[in-house]
């Protein structure tokens, strides 16, 4: 949150700011969108829907899996949430009590810990240690240690953009299973993996809680909508919990939603380029001594090992922004144990603009 | 909830179906209001904000602090919540600690008790006992055999409309002061007081956290967007649980709702219906046998004492809208102890509405 404090004062004192450091894409929410939104805005009263949301987004979502994944989950085991923030906790409060310990992996995308520690959970930090993504065994490992209650994971995940194959997918659900550890999976990157298919853990085992958001791939950050798939026991809790702490998502943005399920004609050359900015970053940064520290499959991330250039990521980045104006996130936010030897180089603006900022630390790195 | 999803069950069958049961005004925002939203829309990205939102709007709430009540406010005491629901969660985690002992008044509004309990905070629910509000002598005896960490008070209230005069909220604050009491004002009804000027809890106590938001006077509730005002203290708090639980109320709501506070000439018109809804029922309901159980002086609901139709309220409704086809709410959403006993009726529709429910109950009631 410093680098881009740091960041939007610099820009508004006209600095010529390039910012790698946002987890969000650049582009607007697709033209269809903001037809149906303009729509719902002609029509007249945006009221509160009903906690779970518009039933006609929460079908509209059911035929999503259909297509996308080709497995079937029934729309009443949707609900429709204000983005995937609210989505983690509700799953966190109808899943889990105070004291309960949940797993999460290091790095990983800080307000998972910010919000299990808010609800009294025990947050049980596992460091990946420079693997891609959580094993099945190393969960074996760690449960057999400290029983655990819980446990989230994503993929493709932030900040790495690993993605864990299927094989490996299924392996880790079927140990959760086996343990009976409660599950949650954060598939908020969904629709930008770069090397396979997506696969949903729902294809495997559809006990797993599963939280999206239109943020990412559909370009709605701001909209504030996204949706879990329940289980059918947490279905009625997470209604009740969702009536009180939430009343229900933004309507407008409800109803734009349903449009961005069909606006893949926008959203697919917009993942086209990120697809090439990754290519074109997974040559560059090495060059300039910045190790990719995870194979960045999925999301709009590149994790790198900045260990050759510094041991302090958080100064780095400070002196990197102040002095070639280029901003990238310290990993200190994702990792607070290793962290200050990692940065996080978001891709989701335009390829002159990773060319540009790329230069531009060249040429600051040769002027150190 | 049983009762609104009856409702709205029998209207898709095509029953004329009039609701006095739901909490939100039947009209929608206002012109200006919806031209911002279409002017941003038409703008392009709607991206994540702030944590504590948008500057203009911190600003343009500032502003509506001086010219409104006539007390200074500055912008960075303010935070832009997604809904007053959003408010009432953050402050429950920025101020107290699980255990913690927080009243409120019963009758009230349900998702104070349901937020606090899925927090795991204690609730020490005041019963009004016929009291319009809570005076300063009702909460020294309860603080004194029992002492509390906090206190939420709404005023003006919801169920009853219950409004607190300037003095006794200057004497009920002044009572938290002195006992240390940490307090929360809802605010959420104000612009929606018949029969005096609002009356902030700022105007008598800075150290007071407010809690308001733009869905009620200004017709906005689908738009999930409201306001806190924090003590110094509180801000960096709230603003960091802020960014993990929310990431920034919807930026679309947060730009239509700074054109919201310039919308009197529509706002005002509103407010006068309800008025007039409010003194026909005022007449209508006890002749039909509903007594009035507390002064409606704000807010657009009756609150009424069915003791002399029934001492089962919930049965009550459910007849009474599959018979004559109107909603209104039973009291144990309100009071689990006495709501068995009351009944709420919203008057945020249209006086013919209102004459038409209340005709079709008189019928009702002579043939049961």
């Amino acid at each position: 949150m410093d680098i881009l404090a740091e960041a939007n004062r610099l820009r508004a004192v006209g600095k010529p700011v390039i910012s790698l450091a946002v987890g969000q894409p650049s582009d607007p929410a697709p033209q269809v969108v903001r037809d149906a939104a303009a729509q719902a805005l002609a029509e007249g009263r945006i009221g509160y829907t009903d906690a779970l949301g518009l039933r006609p987004l929460r079908d509209a979502l059911s035929d999503h899996y259909r297509r996308h994944y080709r497995v079937e989950v029934p729309a009443e085991r949707i609900a429709v949430t204000t983005g995937s923030s609210a989505g983690f906790n509700l799953a966190f409060l109808a899943m889990f009590d105070p004291g309960d310990r949940v797993a999460i992996t290091a790095p990983g995308y800080p307000a998972y810990r910010n919000i299990l520690k808010a609800l009294g959970l025990e947050v049980v930090e596992i460091p990946l240690e420079g693997m891609a993504y959580l094993t099945a065994d190393r969960l074996r490992e760690v449960h057999a240690a400290t029983p655990l209650k819980g446990l989230l994971f994503a993929s493709p995940a932030n900040p790495t953009g690993a993605v864990m194959p299927a094989h490996a997918l299924q392996k880790l659900l079927d140990a959760t299973a086996e343990l009976g550890i409660e599950t949650i999976s954060d598939e908020i990157y969904h629709g930008l993996c770069y090397t396979e298919a997506d696969t949903t853990a729902l294809q495997f085992d559809q006990s797993v809680t599963v939280i999206n958001s239109f943020s990412k791939y559909y370009c709605m950050t701001g909209w504030r909508v996204g949706w879990m798939v329940l289980p059918d026991h947490l279905v009625r809790a997470v209604e009740r919990i969702a009536q009180s702490l939430y009343i229900s998502a933004p309507e407008l943005s409800q109803r734009a939603a349903i449009a961005a399920l069909t606006a893949q004609d926008v959203l697919e050359p917009i993942k086209s380029r990120y697809e090439a900015n990754r290519a074109f970053l997974l040559k560059r940064l090495p060059e300039l001594g910045f190790g990719i520290a995870a194979p960045p499959d999925g999301a709009f991330y590149a994790y790198c090992d900045v260990s050759r250039l510094t041991n302090d990521s958080m100064s780095f980045a400070k002196a990197m922004l102040s002095e070639s104006h280029v901003a990238a996130t310290p990993g200190l936010d994702f990792d607070p144990q290793e962290g200050h030897r990692t940065m996080r180089f978001s891709y989701a603006g335009t390829l002159d603009e990773m060319r540009e900022a790329t230069d531009r630390i060249e040429r600051w790195l040769r002027q150190r």
